[in-house]
């Protein structure tokens, strides 16, 4: 029984939980972890019922929800053992697993803890932004690291507040993430930062190609710097594949050999939906 | 005076010209050019007002619109210039334009001629989806060859189907789109064909961002087979740029180099919102 939590971070995502847990009928305490002024913010948007400092916290929590950037999801795991009841759950909302299971299992010997990252955002951040409904239908992955990391109360919270629990190895999951989410926003940045160099102007000859291709390419590099540098090896690999790809289309533009790419290209974007679809 | 329009092509675009000049108060004939099929499609959706063959339409009009794939384009005015009255103005859609400037020099020896390229599209193709107010916004591309062939009656008829007309030289032309339309649809289409390589589970674990950026390789290899043979160099220049990026930023991804990429790339969209809400 999951009777109260604390949310170390409560931005976009914590601050989600915690207006998704209250929409689901939770009845416990929420108590949210963070700067002043974010926890002022939490509070009035009744996201969360109470700040407490970490090691307060902690000390009376059943479930910790660590929804920080992952820099600082591997700090407060460093802090985190001597504070938690030897009965409490942590789990997480980074968005790489690998380097992040690896400190858990270094650092909390005392507690139990479950990896995990909900696919969901949104172009806006912060807790102004978060709503109970940020999760509904959407993936959430857990990297357990053995079977019994899979709490099943924790696991009923999650489907409750209308998410769709995936289990994945981390290192598996950082793989996905590399194409579904990382090389995505690389393939944006990079378009944008090659077409503004190349048109001082005209910009008003593009279509809505362009921006939609481009969307991406508004994230701050402050998000990202922590997911490049916590898969390095995966995205490199990712980039490496989608290079030889383009050199392939790059000599092929006369040929039938495009026709190819753009039935496989077309034949992903039906995949996609159908299951976009089947989530909803 | 513009009095009798021909449509030749009555899809997407032939379709929705002639939708938006009589929500514009045209008060003229509007005749389509197309197969049967196509034809009564287009007088069923009120987008035109009769049928004919290419050479009683043409023999009648005082604008002849080329509103087809521009392989099409380039075999209607091989075989125009018999057929054309002396005043006419023949004028066209077609997405690449230093070809079809080329063909209608060396063959349009009886009227004028205006290459043109309204910025307007969308998912669904046909005149089923035709709109009057597809233009609404959109910038229209002329590429006159010298500034006698800017027909203001025409030019007129485009800003009054609510278009803001643009004029560049052709070659200019194909360059900036090979940026802003044609590479972003390479990226899209080698991003979902890698994907689809790579992943043959798990995507499940995808977000909006992978959505949104391979949204255009829904887009059929019919479409662009012939921009891609028409404006082949331009392209080739543009894919190399782009992987010349996309090969800096694997080798930076742990650098500050890449927070400039970041930087430059939202540079680009804010200067491209900021284009797009100036144009609405």
């Amino acid at each position: 029984m999951i009777g109260n939590v604390a949310s170390v971070g409560v931005g976009l995502i914590g601050g989600s939980f915690g207006l998704a847990l209250k929409r689901a009928g939770f009845a416990g305490r929420i108590v949210g972890v963070s700067s002043p002024a974010t926890v002022e913010a939490a509070l009035a948007r009744g996201a969360i019922d109470e700040a407490l400092p970490l090691a307060e916290a902690a000390g009376q929590a059943d479930l910790i929800y660590l929804a920080q950037p992952i820099g600082r999801i591997l700090d407060t795991l460093r802090r985190l053992d001597p504070l938690v009841r030897p009965d409490a759950l942590v789990t997480d909302a980074g968005s790489t697993k690998r380097e992040i299971v690896i400190a858990a299992a270094a650092h909390l010997t005392r507690c139990r803890f479950l990896g995990g990252h909900p696919m969901a955002g949104k172009e806006k951040r912060g807790v102004e932004a978060a709503e109970a409904g940020l999760f509904d239908g959407c993936t959430w992955v857990l990297t357990p690291r053995s079977p019994g990391d899979l709490d099943p109360d924790f696991i009923e919270w999650v489907v409750k507040i209308g998410a769709r629990p995936v289990i994945l190895d981390a290192a598996e999951h950082d793989r996905v993430v590399s194409f579904t989410s990382h090389l995505p926003q690389l393939v944006s940045t990079a378009l944008a930062a090659t077409v503004g160099e190349n048109l001082r102007e005209h910009l008003e000859v593009a279509g809505p190609g362009l921006a939609d291709t481009t969307r991406l390419a508004l994230s701050s590099y402050g998000l990202w710097r922590d997911i490049l540098a916590t898969n390095t090896a995966a995205i490199e690999g990712a980039l490496t594949a989608y290079i030889a790809k383009l050199e392939h289309m790059r000599d092929n533009l006369r040929t039938r050999r495009l026709e190819e790419e753009f039935a496989a290209a077309a034949e992903l974007v039906s995949r996609l939906r159908a299951q976009r679809s089947a989530a909803l």
